[in-house]
């Protein structure tokens, strides 16, 4: 049964949130995902949220740019944690997406993430799902040690490459 | 029978919103007035948007705040056209509000007006009906001409007055 | 005879204005269309803002980019609604735009829509003249419809070829 | 024990922070609360964060303005979700905390709420820990209910009192 | 005759624009002061601008808050220099002023100052006006060695007294 | 004997002020023009300034990118006028410029034009030399001629190509 | 002998750069002080900042608002570091002074402060003297405990007193 | 032994770092330099922070983009000066990056440069050690005597060529 639920205005953002996706797969959690907008099928959009805990998603990550309701909407109609993605584009670059997401009244919190910032939605949602599920806490613990890990392992190659070096060797890949 | 609505996403707006519902008054035009959340009753909110041509609105005049979505959520359950106006609050003094109300995404417009620019929200709706209500436009054409006679006074007093004379005037009243 | 007034600060902005102009043609309105500047042609400007009403424009669409002065002057020579496209152009990216067009004070409101929104002013309009005429208030419904129906459409493909499917078929077309 | 971890980077945010205090309390959910700067106190900032699993903490807010790193900082040492709070205060009314908290690198997520936003930060950490606790979550439908059935007595007052007599009302109290 | 033409949007831009008479009183210019918005009565503000060279007027100074265009429409309709200010009013605090005077597209400058800058309007118009006026010039120069001095003097001060006795002095003040 | 003085912060800024350069051979108006930083050449810079008015200019302008302090300090050492041109460069694509020239303090304005706006700084730079030259200004009532009749042409063809016609017509060029 | 060299430009900045006196004086390093503005007096500018080196100064603190060139012109004439410190002030509440000084070009660093961070300068100044100053260096590691301590001691009266008993604690004081 | 600490968030920032390496080894002073995260390795960051003085370090060059909070950490765990470097990425250009370095509150201040400032910032450190050391300092007059004389012979070059000349001639480069 899906934990997670991910929805996007648009199907323009799906390249942008696939980095969620792919972050739900390495971590071996269902999830459901679905275009549907606030503003061209609203009705749909409330339905898909009224009825998230009956299908047991645990939390749901939405996505949305310029004047993004998406995630607010969403929130609206679920007792479930919304995580809110605001996507660069337009000529305002995210900023007005930022805004409409992250600034929500008081009664209705948005969990907001960084602009286009689709894997950091899975993780957090990952985090929330570890309240309760042990396996995924530790999973993250070790998917954070492998970021460090990962870290080290640059910084290691930077003193062997040096500057030069290591600029080199980059452009290559 | 009403010929606009006025929705607003809570009560702390009405007191810039009295200044739509005075211009209504003074040109004679019925409307509803409601405070109903795009987040706190969202279902409400969308039968009030929904219902708005049965009741016989012609135009709909919508406020909110910080994450504004009040506007375009109600934009999407009409045919009729919104009017939204940010309001400035909170710590981003009405910006946010601004982008979230006027960004909207291709095929739900809101015509959006200057933060907190309620009696304008009003004069753009009379603009609206005056399409169809010629006494309406002529009203209108009055209200203008006005506007500019106003203007005129004012400037001749300050002929009159001279600088000082004409601040020392204002600070009286 | 022309029910809508199209006007454009430079020719620069007619590859977005197209935008408008299919919308309208899609409806079977008719409209007129100018390249007229506020500040390089002022008294033929207002020439066209003041005639409006005599020509049979319900509503006129103002376009311009960077100091965006064009729809305001336009507003105020005439009591129609005038609907104001912010143009994304120079360093500030439509931002100036957007408040120049947007601030009006009171007495002289512009129906704002975003940066760019050309699309969108056409539809704005078209929910305009929808007050009085019943005809494009039905082809507006009809025309929501159909945008909701596409975006389920959307969301069906995407259940049917999941992400990478989908993503793959988006950039084969 | 303590589910929820509150921590702030200076006691000047405590008047906000209260705002999150009310609303757990109103949940009886428990939490601990202190005051550590990510940049004074930074060893013991990491050590509050870095055991905050053993303590039973569920999930952690934290809040800070200005260049407002604690929020990160504190999510850099725990696998639990972190909820950051942007404060207004300096020159820059919460910008600079805004951003400073929401566009944190791929890793390492902050489910940012609005400026000043500390009673949702409360509500979104309620939500989390509703995952595993069908008590909380049963609580936060009756809590959203209710902020739903005060708005409607609220329109209901503004349908018996007018606009006037309803701003009237307000200013006595 | 007068020299300079002061024209203001609104008569609330009269006690900022006092800081402009101020100064040409000072520097004995003539100028003549007008109230004339350019969307309240847009044919007066035109012959004002139009009919500027037949009056002697050198440079016009033009001052106008939110979507400020008066600077720019006067410009339009006159070949002399024109100077614009942008005033600090409603929610965007001059930001909006300030973009739609310095934006202007190109063919149609406005010289603009500071935010609120009235002084410095005027000074610029001086400035102008030294180009074929030595006598001004002169003072210009005076003017300016004037204020070096104040500075001189006020560092002079602060070496006497001391930070803290610098402080308390204009405490008293 | 050079009439305009031309100075920029870097020979990167060329490019742009060329167009300045254009518009004042177009007058026959001579001009020096100058690579002179405040910040390597400071010295230099101050004696270019100081020196102006025994040169014989008239009007100086001022371009410069980033923290552009060049027209300020430019306009700290001479009675001339000084024009401000932001460049736009770097990560916040010229607002910084502007900021930097457009908000200097009391007693030294200068005189700012839009981002990248060279030319419209030569056109003011004309409208000033025309307070003592009438040639100039009359060269400038036909350059504004010659401005309207262009745009009535772009319009005129507009009228005969149709909208897709004319942006057919534009591509070939 | 004067370490350290605090020059403002002017004396309304005093009132925020006592913050930096403050904590020289706690430290016991010597300073000079001046109002001298680098667009009212710029040749004295250029001289304090020229002979700086000469007077054993080390480093250099400089405070401006609005159009803050001050900091970036000092670093112009001297080889010593020069810290600059945004002053909050007029309608861009500082953000036009961050930008102005922290944008400097390659060449020309000036180490930048918070809007209105006045101690911080001064704490910066000494970070920089204890390079060579041992004494110095031990004093800022014993502030930096001093801060700690501080803060351990909130928290501790923090987890006494209880969230209410510290709001009414701080009251009163 | 190393004198200048180069630290940077992530491989990616290497490209721009690289700036403030070629201006070290210009100057000949040693460096160390590291990629350590202050979100993935935070132990690791504190570490090299703390112990930069034990390694003979005079000053740490600390690179960041969006949320930065690496100069800040680094700053908290060093009594050495810490320089800041903001790095433009992501959809706020680096806007993020700046405020979160430079709005550091009282206590913890970072030397905040240019957004890619990356040639300042090694500069000042530059200016920095040579409080102590005088073959710095000198060799820091001389490399500000080089840049002033660029500066001329550029000038020297465009009034040799000409403007087209100069174009064309930087063209073939």
């Amino acid at each position: 049964m899906a934990k997670v639920g991910i929805i996007m205005g648009s199907d323009s953002d799906l390249g942008i949130m696939k980095g969620a996706c792919d972050i739900l797969d390495q971590f071996g959690v269902e999830y459901e995902i679905n275009v549907s907008s606030a503003h061209r099928v609203p009705d749909r959009t409330a339905e898909i949220a009224s009825t998230a805990v009956d299908r047991g998603i645990d939390v749901i990550i939405a996505a949305a740019g310029v004047a993004a309701h998406l995630p607010g909407v969403v929130a609206a109609h679920t007792p479930v944690p919304v995580i809110g993605v605001p996507i660069k584009s337009g000529a305002l670059s995210g900023v007005d997406a930022l805004y409409a997401i992250v600034q929500m009244p008081k009664g209705i919190p948005v969990a907001t993430v960084a602009i286009d910032g689709s894997a950091n939605a899975a993780l957090l949602a990952l985090q929330m799902i570890g309240i309760k599920d042990k396996g995924i806490k530790e999973k993250m613990i070790a998917y954070k040690e492998k970021m460090a890990s990962d870290v080290l392992a640059k910084d290691k190659k930077l003193q062997e490459l040096g500057v030069e070096g290591y600029l080199k060797d980059k452009e290559k890949k």
